[in-house]
C-alpha cells in the first residue's frame, strides 16, 4: 500500500523553487508555443511548452544541472556518475563542464548514435553496457565505487526530480489559465516534478499523466499502487524505455488525475504532426502526450492544455514514419 | 547598361513601412533565434529570422497580405491569380481567405505534395501546368483574362517586393547593430525587400546575396548587369527554382554588397546542421546562407550576421539526406 500523505514524499513545491533559482542562468527559459491549425486538429487550445529548444535539446538540462549545482566544492571535484537512456546523459556531462566538475556516462550500446556523440562533444566519458536496467545500474555502481564519483539517477533522485518541476512551473507562470497539464512518464521524473509544481501553482488544473502502451509499466504501477516493472519495454519512445522510479510513484499517485496510454502509431503520427504544421524537431517522447489528444484519451474539448514538448534529439537518418510500425 | 539610380527602383523603404502597417496582425512577427553551438561552427553571431514559424511556413506570407489587402472591394471581389512553386500559392490562399476574396493558383506538376495539399486546405483553386516558367505564365494569364482577377507575381511586383521586406525590417528593428544581413534569391522578391529595409535603417550593414550555384541566374544576371535567365534551374532548394524578376534586378545591382552560390552538398549539410542543432524544420531554399556561411564564402568571422530563414514546407517523407545528391 502506497503511502498518499504528502508529507512523505520525495519533493514539495519549494523544492522545485529552489531549483528554479539555482538553475538561471545556466538553463534557458523556453518559448511556449502555439498553432491554429493543431488547435483544430486536436479540438484543443494547446500550449507546447519547448524542452526540444532547452540546451542539449531535452529537458533534462533542468534536473542535471539543479542536482550538481547543488555538489559541495570536494564532491564536484570527484566527479559525477550515470546511467541513462541518453538526454540525461547529455545534460549532466554538460551540468559537470558548468560546475568544473567530470561526468562518467553509462550507456546502453543501442542508444541512437545522435545522443552518443553529443555526450562526447559535451566533454562526457562514455562507457556502453548491455541494454537493460540491471546492467546499466552495476556500471555505474562500478564508477561510483573506483573514483568516489556522485551518482546522480536519471530520475529517481530528489533533485532531478525537482529541477524537472521547473519546466511546468514556467509554463503555468506563463499561462496561469491551463486547464491541464500532460507530460509522458519514462522514470517518472519529470511527471513526479510537474505534477509537485502544477498542484502548487494551480489548485484545480487537470494533472495528465501519458506512456506508450508498449511501455505502460508506470501506468500498470500507477493503477495497482505498487511499483510492477514487468518486461522490457518497447517503444519507439526511446526517452521512455525506463521503468517507474519508486521515488516517482508515491508523488504520481498523490497527485495524477488521470493517465492513459498510447498506440506507437498514434505517437508517430503525432510527431510528424508537429514537425509539419509547428516546423519544429520533437523526439518520439515528446509525441507521447500529443498522441494522446489525438487519440482522444482525455474529456479536453476546447479546454487550454500545457503540454511539454521533452525534447528533440533524433537520429535525422532514418525517420520513424519511414520504416514499419514496431509491435509487440 | 543597369540603370542605379534608386528613384528608379521599384520600391522605396517607405513602401515596406507601409507594408509593415497594413499585414500587421495578418502575419506573425517571427521570432529570432540563436544557437552557441551552431555560432561555433560558422565562426560568427548569427541571428535567424525564422519564417519558417510564419504563417503558412513561409515569409511569402508578407508580400501575398501586402498585395491583397491593397485590392480595392470591386479587385477583392473578381479574385487573384497566380503561378508559383507553392510557398507563394499558400500566402496568396491565405491572403484571399484573409480579406474576403478567393485564389487561383497555376502550380508546376512537379510541385512537392505537402505543398499542393497545403493551397487547397487554404481554399486556394490548383491548376497544374508544365514545369516551365512559360506555361506557368500562360496560364496564369488564361485565369486573368478569363476572370477578370487580379494577377499577383510571386516575385515581380512591387507590393510583393515591399512585403517581402518586412522579415528584414523586424530583424534589424530587433537587432539594430547587425554587421551584414543574408538571405537566399530565387526570383529576388525577398532579396530586393531585404537590401530595401537594411540599407534604408542600417547604410553601414553589409546586404549579402546568395544561391545554389546549380540556379545562378540570378548572380550572372547581377554580375553581367543583364537578366540572363539561362537553363532551367536544377537544385534541391526547390523554392529557388526561379528566374530573376527584372523588377527585382535594379535593386539588387543597386544595393547588394556581395553574391555568392553556393553547392548542392553545401545546401543538404547545412539545413541537416539546423534541423540537428535548433531542432527547427527549415526548407532547403532556407539552407542557402547557412550553407555560404559554412562555406565561408564571405569574410564574417566573428561578425553578428542576421540570417533570413525563408520557409519550413518541405517534404517529410524523404529527406534531402537520404538520397543522393543531385548533380548537373
Amino acid at each position: 500500500m502506497i503511502d498518499q500523505n504528502r508529507e512523505s514524499l520525495a519533493i514539495s513545491f519549494d523544492d522545485v523553487v529552489a531549483a528554479s533559482r539555482r538553475i538561471a542562468g545556466y538553463v534557458h527559459r523556453t518559448p511556449v508555443l502555439t498553432s491554429r491549425r493543431l488547435n483544430a486538429i486536436l479540438d484543443a487550445q494547446v500550449f507546447f511548452k519547448c524542452e526540444n529548444l532547452q540546451r542539449i535539446g531535452a529537458f533534462k538540462a533542468r534536473g542535471a544541472h539543479n542536482a550538481v549545482l547543488s555538489l559541495d566544492d570536494e564532491r564536484a571535484a570527484a566527479g559525477v556518475v550515470t546511467h541513462s537512456s541518453g538526454n540525461h546523459a547529455a545534460a549532466l556531462a554538460l551540468a559537470a563542464s558548468s560546475r568544473g566538475s567530470t561526468a562518467a556516462i553509462v550507456m546502453p550500446e543501442n542508444a541512437p548514435a545522435a545522443k552518443v556523440m553529443s555526450v562526447r562533444r559535451l566533454g562526457g566519458e562514455v562507457h556502453f553496457c548491455a541494454p537493460t536496467i540491471a546492467a546499466r545500474e552495476a556500471a555505474a555502481a562500478g564508477l561510483v565505487e573506483e573514483r568516489g564519483a556522485t551518482l546522480v539517477h536519471p530520475y529517481n533522485d530528489p533533485l532531478v526530480i525537482a529541477g524537472q518541476g521547473t519546466a511546468a512551473m514556467e509554463l503555468i507562470e506563463d499561462y496561469p489559465a491551463l486547464d491541464a497539464v500532460m507530460a509522458p512518464v519514462g522514470g517518472g521524473g519529470l511527471m513526479a516534478g510537474t505534477a509537485t509544481a502544477a498542484r502548487a501553482m494551480a489548485p484545480s488544473i487537470r494533472i495528465l499523466a501519458t506512456e506508450p502502451a508498449q511501455a505502460d509499466d508506470a501506468w500498470r504501477s500507477w493503477s495497482g499502487g505498487t511499483l510492477d516493472p514487468g518486461d522490457p519495454p518497447d517503444t519507439i519512445a526511446d526517452g521512455l524505455r525506463t521503468t517507474l522510479g519508486d521515488l516517482n510513484l508515491p508523488i504520481l499517485r498523490a497527485l495524477l488525475d488521470d493517465f492513459a496510454t498510447v498506440s506507437e502509431q498514434a505517437i508517430v503520427e503525432a510527431m510528424r504532426l508537429v514537425w509539419e504544421i509547428m516546423k519544429i524537431v520533437i523526439e518520439p517522447s515528446s509525441a507521447v502526450p500529443v498522441a494522446a489528444l489525438l487519440e482522444r484519451k482525455f474529456d479536453l474539448r476546447d479546454a487550454k492544455v500545457g503540454v511539454i514538448l521533452t525534447g528533440g534529439n533524433v537520429d535525422l537518418g532514418l525517420l520513424p514514419w519511414q520504416r514499419a510500425p514496431e509491435s509487440r
